[in-house]
């Protein structure tokens, strides 16, 4: 097995958030494999709300770049709506994996329908857009957020992460569900706990797609640069943006 | 009926496409409404897939943001990605229209089922997708590529004209569809003359939206801010994005 | 811009609800728009499921063919199951717009889900046929019936509006929506209030319409007669029916 | 087995649409049935658009109130558009079943997906419609129109049954289908002798639409009067209509 | 009529319930039908999962290949879960009919929407998924399970009857719906009191499947050997599977 | 990285697929990983229909349980119909994934759009389920069947492989895809050379299935025991099926 360098991004710019996903990503990367957390040079230091991604998405094209020059062989976009996920792909040569995507995935391939516990109510439809754009709506039995803001996973810690756990458990007992995902970056380090304690799979798509991008490398797979995944038609950017192709 | 202030916003930087969108929105706007028809300061031309979209997104929101500033009654995004669209209403008071949008639901109105003609084949997915979104796939019998990039509209424009004439021309014969939608903001000259050659609804989303903001305006209703489109939450933006709120 | 004539149908057949709606339309209706509030003149005097709505459509058709020969720029159908919709674009030349998807298109240009308010419980199942015809299945979130008839609206007015002001509420509060619809011509007058006091959308179909008839002429686009809308095929009508072409 | 009266409802005026339907329905009714075929009193010789269905929806409703009067034991709307089908259960006490409905019902039980071969090309919106309503979407390969009148089926027999074979013929070689359904009344005499020539099911909506009835009464099964289609509100109808409740 | 012999094959291995399925069979066979209500030779005495469906799919063809040998004319599949259907469908020439297809076409034939009441929570996601592949998603409005194992149908009947009645009066009562079909095949001989007692369509599939299987042979329609139906490739089976073709 | 042991189930008794798929798998496998390959003890030698499928699920459950005695730590159903999946996880502890899913995840992950190349057209239909099953309708641009049994890609090898090739380089013309699915175990060896020819990715789920297996393991997820995924209701099974439980 070849060493892979993937470059796992934030796409806020809190770094405690960083590290929290660059643990995430770590603990379940191969031998061979190495994680480089980044985050964005300037952005929104957390992502709530459709205006805060459209910000994050330039973030991560920022990111997909420099990590292209620096030769990666994966791309993961750490942040549950998959800010940039198509834009990311055109602009990458190597495998681009969105955090929510990758947790729902493998949600389907454990349960027969699954929840989703994430963060402020007004993200909830970003989830639920997902959900229609890759196929899943029939697996998601219910959505959930516990209303609390994204950073309040690191700063109240201990608040944040009871209450994920208390829906947790609701959703367990009234859903109908077999596993749960949970709807943030920032829940990467809970999702263990949880699927320990509730003994159903919890789960997080930071680790996730850290295995999705080692698979496809592993299978010689990467993103499609034939058709509308090629890479972006050539032409001047101008100001803030010309230094991002 | 009060005057209404409407920014018409070309997310590329082409200043020809901006001035062929101005007209498009000018010529059928209400007597009291004026039309003030902008492009982003920085970002790219032509917008010909998700990359260019995520660029465009933020020059889009540059713009709602000085429109606001200005105190404009309504913002038009003219681009058929309809691109940063949720975002823009998180950011505004006033309603904020896609072209893409606009031009679908008008083409519901007056058909049954219509077809797209678009530029290149990379952006059909792109229509898809908004088809997904807004719940009119079942409405649209097939989409077609002329396979010329958007700016071929503007430098050059006969042959380009002459390709979308003739996709209609197709379309209407073989789609088994009622109505076109123009699938280009830099198409919105065309729209006229197709619908009295062709004698079908031959729709352009500038034209469109003009009149969905005018709408809305009349009916006293705007962009919800109860709930998921509410404005953005209050946050430091940090580096080039700092201006943005 | 050019003085329109827009024919209101009611197609019902209770002159007091034909005047909230004329009324309705007339209050948002553009400087050169002049209103034509008409009801059929036999059928039934309020609409509440399939079969009232069966006789409501000859009565619609009869009105159109009626505002066809006066030469009106436009017909809506003012009963929010949009009786003989596809029907009436047969026959007419000009645009026609139900009430049911005015208010439904605007809903889901200001808020990303909505919910309906209507009357019967019966009626219920005729808004979500539309909802799964027009393709806003996924833009809403709960459909409430405030159990009170059609008439309730005129003769126990302040019952009535009480109710669905409540449901309105508790639907702004539930079901995590951004919109309200409301779903019968008989509300038209409570549409502004609601919206002001609930400091959301909440959406009248009558107005809507008028702004969408309006908005089809300015555009110059009108019901295609191309395909399946195309005038009825030339044939005779026998007994009460043969004054209808 | 309890005998049954049947009322074969042509909702259409042409007398010998009437009789070929009858034909159809007598063909295959069980020992105890009484077949009576019966049309409307006043109305369109044929049905070929919306217009035409509107007007035919009445004409059903004068019928099955007759039939209802009569002691009938089941109503079958002999159209393939199924015009008036929830408006006719909303009025009868016994199970009304839509010829459109039981031919495609009938399909799904023998083959996992179908074609359909119906007359004019402005028809085939409407069978879409059904495909949707009743859920079938995904069971239809394809929509085909001979492109000859409804009432070409009688008159000039020859040709249109000509044409109809063609079409089946094209079908079962190109849809990868195992099944079609023939989508016009006036087609019912075909069924028979072009499942046994191609070999596969080819289906008549009127017959299979005798023995639905014929089950659902064997079964002890009618129309639910809990719900959406109860009797209709007690209401005074005006006019033409006053006879029909 | 010609006389019919339809095969009611329970596909567990409770002669028991074989009996209550061929009397709920027999209670409503045409007076020319006879019915065989025969059960696998080795199985699982309750489907309650998918691994007993797929035991009992190979017991179903076990009792198909017999069933054909001894020129039934229908095959009808006694088990909610409609285990082996299409590969049944491959071996037979006659009708086959699963019993969870026959309650819910003639549910959507009798109302606008149903509720189903099934046995274990764990089976729902099985009725889920034959809702969506025959289509009837948009009918169904509810699931429930009274959490009861399928044999306790027989074993401790008055308990489980009970439990049967409560959830569909609840269900009559909340769902907003016009018919409940009962989701296991040894819930059949409650239709018919519950459907007096509630004063709705409580339909019980093995009866609906008798019905069918006569309608299916009085119109002359089979399963279709044209495509993906036709028999089974010719292969060698080895081992426990070389008799079953 | 913990070794692990995976149990690849060629669900046909075709010793010569079995090699194959075998091959496939190891050629993939992370250093750690054992692969084992094996194929029922009785059953059907090709899989190309329901019937095929129905018997092919019994050898399934029946190495399930097998490889479950001898502590594997995941299962792979490698034939294109997934034959099986859900019994599969009810028996298994650990997870246990399909080839048809395998591959239609990963193509998601590369491309917007996907074709799938199979073998027989009867088979076809059993991938437009799993395709609805899944998720993944729209994701899927067209089908197609080379039109050669199974077993003729082992005993006709380059004729078969001939036809793959040149219907992939159709689909890719054609199609509007940016990945292709192959649909059949026997095909696992042709991926990787069609994927650097073509250009695009072409994808075989035997090799992305042990990648899946690996990563489910790795991030410590197993098939949901919470819910409709438990260990079947213990019963006892008789006959041919006693061994197994």
């Amino acid at each position: 097995m070849k060493s892979l360098l993937i470059q796992v991004i934030n796409p806020n710019t809190s770094l405690a958030m960083t590290e929290t996903i660059g643990m995430a990503a770590r603990a379940v990367a191969a031998p061979g494999t190495e994680i480089m957390a980044v985050s964005p040079s300037q952005g929104v230091p957390s992502i709530e709300g459709h205006f805060d991604e459209a910000i994050a998405a330039v973030g991560v094209l920022e990111q997909i770049k420099q990590g292209k020059a620096q030769g990666v062989d994966g791309h993961i976009i750490a942040c549950f709506g998959d800010p940039g996920l198509l834009a990311a792909r055109e602009v990458a040569s190597k495998p681009v994996i969105g955090i929510a995507e990758a947790a729902m995935h493998m949600a389907t391939l454990v349960a027969t329908r699954f929840s989703i516990v994430t963060t402020l109510p007004r993200t909830v439809v970003i989830a639920r857009h997902l959900l229609q754009r890759y196929g899943f709506e029939h697996h998601c039995a219910a959505l959930h957020a516990i209303d609390l803001p994204v950073l309040a996973l690191e700063q109240d810690g201990d608040i944040a992460q009871k209450k994920v756990r208390e829906y947790c458990i609701q959703s367990l007992h009234h859903d109908g569900i077999g596993a749960i995902v949970l709807g943030c970056g920032g829940m990467a380090d809970l999702a263990q706990d949880l699927t320990h304690e509730l003994a159903i799979p919890v789960i997080d798509g930071v680790s996730a797609a850290v295995k999705l991008i080692e698979s496809l490398s592993a299978l010689g797979l990467t993103t499609s640069k034939h058709g509308d995944l090629d890479y972006p038609t050539a032409k001047p950017l101008s100001g803030i943006f010309s230094t991002l192709r």
